[in-house]
C-alpha cells in the first residue's frame, strides 16, 4: 500500500529516535521515569554565514507536546520490536496513557537568539522529557533555520516585498508549509503555497508559469487571456522566449496587468531595459518582479547596481537555507531533582561542553535602544536585563494563548529594529556578546 | 488554534502554488482544461558535488496523484480569494469533482539518473497536469536528493553498515520520514526513526544518549543498567566524560553489550585506542559505532587511515544533503495534442532551454556490463538500449502494484554495481554521456 508519509496528528509518539524509547523503558524499569528533571534545547552556535538566529517553530512544538500520544498499533509495534524483549509489559501500558504534563518555558517566536542560548526549557518527568527530544529538535530547527535565512533576504530587499516561492524545493510537502510559516514570521510578504495561505492566513501570491505561455504558443494571446481573467492580480511572465520582446508583447496584449516577472538571464540589465519599455508605454505603475535562484547577496548586489526591481520571489535558497541547511541544535539534560536536592547535570566531552542547571537569558540594551549583550544565568537568579524565556505550558496546559502569526511577525520586525547595524549586515560581523554567569562558568570548570 | 502543519492526506489539492490554480482556472475558462498534454519532470543537472542521482519518491508521488482532491473548505477558500474574483462558479464545482485520470510513466525508484533525463512523464488533461506540478517536484526532489547523498555515504563505508540518525535535523517531522525512506532505499542499513520503522518496515536501530549517562551520574552504573535491560542490542555511549575511560567503564560494568559508540573527538585516534582496550579485555566481538557530523569524505578518510570503526551513524549531512541541499528539478510542458496533431513545446529562455516532445531514456551498456551512455529520444522512437521509463498509471489507475521498498533497495544496489568506477568516486569524475536524439536537437535549434 502506498502512503504519503504524513504522520498521524493524533498519534505522534513514534516520531522519535529508537534510543529515546529504549532509554525511556530503562528509566521506567529503574524507577526514574517520574523523576522531575529539566532539559534545555539550544543551538550550539550561530552558523558562520549568519550573525544571528530568529526563533521559530514554537507553536508546532507546543502542539506536539499537547497532542502527544501512542496508538495501539504503535505500541504493538514496540512490543514486537527485539530491542524491548526484556521490558516488562506494564511499560507498554504506561505508554498508552502517557501525556505530557510538564512545564515549558520558551523564547517567543520571532525573537533574535544566539549560540548556546536555551530556546526552550522543559521541566517534567524524565521519561517523557526524553521521548520528546527528537521531535522538538526537528521542529524548532526547521523554522528557526528558515526564519533566520528569511530575515537576511528581507533585510537585503530594503523594504521591497519578498515572496516565498519555494514550496516545490522544500524538503517535502510539510516542509513547504513550515517554510512558508517561518518565512512569513520573519518578514516575507507572502507565499505561493495555497494551503499555507488557507491554514495560516498568510497572503498568497503568484504569477504564471512558462507552461501557460507555451500552452497558447503565442505570447500576446497568452498575456491577453490572463489579463482579462485576472485584471487585479495579473503578473505576466515575460522571459519564455525573449525578455524585452516579452515586455513589448505584454503591452501589445492591451489588457490591464499589475506586474511583469523576469525569471532568467541578467536580471539587472533586463530589468533596466524592461523598465524603459514599460515607462515608454506609459506603464510607470507596472511593477517588476524578479525570481530565479535569488538569495540575499544577489538581491543586495542587484539593488546596489540600481536594478529597478520592485518585488523579489525567492524559493530554493530561502526554504532550504541553502548556504547552511542545518543548525547545531541539541537538547540536554541540565538539572535533576533528587532526594539530595537539585543537581546540575552537564556533559564534558571535548568541544561539546554544556552548562548545567535550568537557565534564563537576560538581555541588555544600550542607551540608543540597541541590544548590547546577553547574560545566561540560572533561572533562579534575578539578573539585570530583559528575561527572554517566558512560561508557555504549566502542567501540560497553556499558560496563555499562543500569539498569532501576525503578532509574531510584528514582534520579529521590532526585534530586527533593535539590532546594532553590524548584525544586520550580510557578512559576518563582530559577534554579539553572550556571557554565562560566574556560577555557571565555575560549574563547568569544576 | 495551534496546528502541526501536517497536510490532510485526504485533501491534498491546495498543496500547490497559487499560480497553478490561477492558470488552471484560465485553461478552464478558455476551454483548454481538458486538452491532452504531456509534462515531464527532470533535474536540469547533476550537482557539481555529485556524479549521479538516484531516483526516489515515486511511491509518494503516485499516492498523491491517486489521492488528489479538494475539500469543501479548500474550495471555499479559493472562492473568497481575490485572485479568482472573475472566475465563474462552475470552475469551483469542477475542482470539487477533480481526480487525476491521466497516464504516468516514470523511472523506477532506485535507478541511477542524470541531468535533463525525465524521471516522470504525465500525459493527461492540461488543467490537472498543471495543478500537480508543485507537489510532484517537492516529492521527487526530496527523496532523490537524500537517496543520491546516501548512495555516496554507503559507498564510502565500503560495506560497513550506515544508519540514518538524522530525523532530528531533517526539515521537519515529515522530512525525517522521507529521509529515512530515501536513505534506506539507497543502501543504508536502517534508521533511528521509529515511525519510519513501523510504517515502512525499515530496521530501526539506536544506542543511548548522553542524557542516559548523565541521569545516572555514574557511568559504570549507567552502562550496567542498560546492558541488563537490552543485552541483545546494547550499544554503550562512551564519550560523555572521557572516551578511553568510558571504554574501561563499559567493561567494568560487567554486562553483555554489542557495541560502543563514539560521538565526539578524534574518531580515528579514539577508535584505535578503544579497540585496543576492548581487545585487551577479550571483547573482540564488541563493535565500534562512530557518529558526530559524519559524511562520506570523513568516513572515507577514517577508513583510509585504518580506523577500526564497524558501523557509522550519519545524521545531519545525510538527511539535509548538506553540501547541496537541493536539486534543479523542473516540470515542463513538452507536448500538446491539438486539432492539428501533436505539437512539441519548449522554452527557449537563455540557459534554460528545454527539449520538446514526450521522451524516453535509452541506456546502453559496454562489454563489461557497465552502463556506458544514455540516449534521450522521443517516446515514439524505438532506439537501441534499455528503456528506463516504465508505465505506472493508466487513466489514473495503477498499471501494476508498486515495488516494495525492499525490492527498490535491491534494484538500487544492482544499479550501483553497474556503474563505471569513476562514477562511484566521491570526486567529480568525467561526466556520464547523455545525448539527445538528432530530432530533439534539431527541434530546439529551430
Amino acid at each position: 500500500m502506498s502512503q504519503s508519509l504524513f504522520p498521524d496528528d493524533r498519534h505522534l509518539g513514534l516520531l522519535t529516535d529508537l534510543y529515546e524509547l529504549t532509554m525511556a523503558a530503562g528509566y521506567y524499569v529503574h524507577g526514574l521515569a517520574e523523576q522531575r528533571v529539566t532539559f534545555e534545547l539550544f543551538m550550539r552556535r550561530v552558523p558562520a554565514c549568519r550573525n544571528l538566529l530568529i526563533a521559530g517553530g514554537l507553536e508546532q512544538a507546543v502542539h506536539y507536546l499537547r497532542q502527544l500520544s501512542f496508538s495501539r498499533e504503535q505500541i504493538d509495534y514496540l512490543r514486537r520490536h527485539p530491542a524491548f524483549a526484556k521490558i516488562p509489559g506494564d511499560w507498554f501500558d504506561r505508554l498508552a496513557s502517557l501525556r505530557f504534563d510538564g512545564d515549558v518555558w520558551a523564547v517567543p517566536e520571532g525573537t533574535v537568539v544566539f549560540g548556546n542560548e536555551p530556546l526552550l526549557r522543559i521541566t517534567g518527568p524524565l521519561m517523557i522529557g526524553q521521548i520528546v527530544e527528537t521531535y522538538l529538535i526537528a521542529t524548532l530547527t526547521m523554522q528557526t533555520l528558515v526564519a533566520s535565512k528569511a530575515a537576511r533576504v528581507v533585510t537585503a530587499a530594503q523594504g521591497r516585498p519578498v515572496i516565498d516561492f519555494g514550496s516545490r524545493r522544500a524538503h517535502g510537502p510539510q516542509a513547504g508549509l513550515l517554510a512558508a510559516r517561518a518565512a512569513y514570521l520573519a518578514g516575507c510578504a507572502g507565499t505561493s503555497n495555497v494551503e499555507a495561505g488557507r491554514l495560516l492566513n498568510i497572503p498568497t501570491l503568484g504569477t504564471q508559469a512558462h507552461a501557460w505561455i507555451m500552452a497558447w504558443g503565442d505570447e500576446v494571446q497568452a498575456f491577453r487571456h490572463f489579463g482579462e481573467l485576472f485584471p487585479n492580480v495579473a503578473t505576466l511572465l515575460i522571459d519564455t522566449y525573449d525578455t524585452p520582446q516579452g515586455a513589448r508583447n505584454a503591452i501589445a496584449a492591451g489588457v490591464d496587468f499589475q506586474a511583469v516577472r523576469l525569471d532568467s538571464g541578467d536580471l539587472g540589465a533586463l530589468s533596466t531595459e524592461v523598465r524603459r519599455i514599460l515607462d515608454d508605454a506609459g506603464k510607470q505603475d507596472v511593477k517588476i518582479v524578479a525570481s530565479g535562484d535569488l538569495n540575499e547577496t544577489k538581491i543586495r548586489d542587484l539593488l546596489k547596481a540600481g536594478a529597478p526591481i520592485d518585488t523579489f520571489g525567492v524559493g530554493t535558497e530561502l526554504v532550504t537555507s541553502r548556504d547552511e541547511p542545518t543548525l547545531s541544535t541539541v537538547y540536554k539534560l541540565v538539572e535533576q531533582e533528587t532526594d539530595a536536592g537539585v543537581v546540575g547535570r552537564c556533559k564534558l566531552s571535548k568541544d561539546k561542553t554544556t552548562y548545567p542547571f535550568a537557565k534564563q537569558i537576560y538581555r541588555s540594551s544600550d542607551a540608543t535602544g540597541y541590544i548590547s549583550g546577553d547574560l545566561v544565568a540560572r533561572a533562579t537568579d534575578n539578573a539585570a536585563g530583559e528575561p527572554l524565556l517566558t512560561p508557555v505550558l504549566r502542567g501540560g496546559q497553556l499558560v496563555q494563548p499562543l500569539p498569532s502569526l501576525e503578532a509574531i511577525r510584528t514582534h520579529c520586525q521590532a526585534q530586527l529594529q533593535r539590532l546594532p547595524p553590524r548584525l544586520l549586515q550580510l557578512e559576518r560581523g563582530e559577534p554579539y556578546p553572550v556571557r554565562f554567569s560566574d556560577e555557571l562558568e565555575a560549574a563547568v570548570r569544576k
